[in-house]
């Protein structure tokens, strides 16, 4: 389609210069990835919730599926618990647990810092591609992928995060504007409390501008014509993620995929409230509730581990008010019915088309 | 370059689908218009703050300098004050004055309300295009400017509102992504009380899908490759405001031009402390002491009434930290040292430039 995509196609063994966003948490599982990488596209495991020894099962179902490249994804975000105002933040989930019948559990929370025995396993399974959100892989950690000849992609929500990535050693950075649904990739939360939000249109072109790597545009991208006008803006490939979270293959909890088909274009908020950092997806109960109360959040990762039995409880009882819904900002462009493959070729062939008509 | 813009070109009259930002307060004066529309865009005048005289007499500028069309760019917001909460922001604005030696005189505040003098000089002056910014002309005046054949540009920052727009007659829309600089064009504040902020990315194919009539992505557009970006994302134009501030036409003040040079796409925040009304410009101190206080602004336009002398007083001392800087995400693509033609020309050049390399 073009030198720039075809470059970042070589890169990283892919067909087409589309990337499967790596939602953690459920959505991107082993069977999107694979369906993905098998469709030549590259797929990502969305492993920055899951043990070592999951990674290593679900990278064992990636493989059954196909021998194409694919990658996992990981925070390096400083998981360092601060429940210091837990009373506070319990006065606002107590009622909210109560009110849907959850066991909320506000006594001994603690956040599990999985990084090492993740990178350890990404590692022993010879993942061939890492890509990271919230930040850069620890100095060590990037000598010891970048030996091993593992392509690493960096999520950026500035331009000064995408130079710092691009100087650690990434090979390739996403652009993550804020049209994009799930949470705030911003490096350093004290400098952008709110997390940086500069839009998909606007920062494409400045990464661009500022790299010698490629940039992968993400946030909004929904289908061919998207992937057309990130290569205009200069980027070399695209990441979707909401488009993925209604094929036959997403992991995505069919409550949340429900709720999809009634939100549009503004159906999305940022919110801390789930996470302690800022994320988008659709407004909800649980968000008004928890805002409303005027309480701050407490920090990632810990307000994050405060909400996940209310968040468990709710997906057990298919109450999509009380989950997060991570959703970028296209809506009105998702489609359903589809397979992971449909979403490849139908991405390629829009692409195609509108620059065709040029 | 393809039909969709030829459309929009043949339907306003113009050579270029590219229209300059209608920004208010000075930026956007009769020579800039002049300017823009002479070298083959759409230049409009940023009128929402004129008198209906002033207008006459801008009218009558441009007029002197091109034949060809241009726009009038107004607001039809609800102007009724209310002033009720002055009090508690007069404690917050009064030792802002002070510290720059300023006037600022809480008594007897009133907004005029300039609407329908603003609306008689257009319609008298026969000015062919009349663009709006926070909702639409109301019916009455929409019926006189079409029985006159006047083309009409509403500004819309959700599909629901350019919807709207076009049902009420609007022979185009603005597509506002959260992109862009100035105040947030959303209609109904109650319904969006941050404004409806949606990335230009994706706010411009899901109102393509939605209209018959074209749409002018509007948002960090600075160059070619913006202008590429949107016709591939289904607009049939562009609408540019930043680009425009530091070129040789603009009315921007010297120091609001300078600030630009300071900033990157990092340095702008949503703020209603200046006006009432959410807008996107340089974050500077007035916005940081206003909101580190609490209190929440008067409405729009009250709030910009009680700011009125303080703006003023901050221009008149070239000090920019009181000023209100509106910008859009793009500032890292800012170009210095340019006239309005020569914009024009690298825009064209450049987009035609990235069409052809695919």
């Amino acid at each position: 389609m073009m030198q720039k995509s075809s470059v970042l196609c070589s890169l990283l063994g892919i067909q087409f210069p589309v990337i499967q966003a790596g939602m953690a948490g459920g959505p991107a599982g082993s069977e999107l990835a694979a369906a993905v990488s098998k469709a030549g596209g590259l797929g990502t495991l969305g492993a920055a919730y899951m043990s070592g020894e999951a990674i290593r099962e679900a990278v064992k179902l990636i493989r059954e599926k196909t021998d194409r490249p694919f990658a996992v994804n990981l925070f390096t975000a400083d998981m360092k618990d601060d429940f210091s105002r837990i009373h506070e933040v319990k006065e606002v989930l107590a009622p909210i647990a109560e009110s849907i019948g959850a066991e909320a559990g506000f006594e001994g929370l603690k956040t599990k810092d999985m990084f090492l025995e993740q990178f350890q396993a990404v590692m022993e399974e010879n993942v061939p591609i890492i890509s990271t959100a919230f930040g850069l892989l620890p100095e060590e950690h990037m000598a010891e992928a970048k030996n091993q000849n593992r392509k690493i992609i960096a999520m950026a929500t500035t331009v000064e995060e995408a130079i710092s990535a691009e100087r650690s050693g990434a090979d390739a950075v996403v652009a993550q504007g804020s049209d994009a649904g799930g949470h705030r990739g911003t490096f350093d939360m004290n400098k952008h409390p709110q997390g940086a939000n500069i839009g998909t249109f606007s920062l494409v072109p400045q990464m661009a501008d500022a790299l010698a790597i490629p940039v992968i545009a993400a946030g909004g991208v929904m289908d061919g014509r998207g992937l057309a006008a990130s290569l205009m803006l200069g980027a070399s490939g695209v990441q979707l993620g909401t488009r993925f979270l209604a094929c036959a293959e997403s992991g995505a909890h069919p409550a949340y995929q429900e709720m999809l088909t009634q939100s549009n274009e503004a159906s999305t908020v940022l919110t801390s409230a789930f996470s302690g950092r800022p994320a988008r997806g659709i407004s909800n109960q649980f968000i008004s509730s928890f805002e409303l109360s005027g309480v701050p959040p407490l920090p990632f990762p810990s307000q994050n581990t405060a909400t996940g039995k209310i968040r468990k409880a709710a997906a057990e009882q298919n109450n999509p008010a009380f989950m997060s819904l991570w959703a970028g900002q296209g809506l009105r462009m998702m489609k359903y019915g589809e397979t992971a493959e449909d979403i490849l070729l139908k991405v390629m062939k829009e692409a195609e088309d509108s620059l065709a008509s040029f």
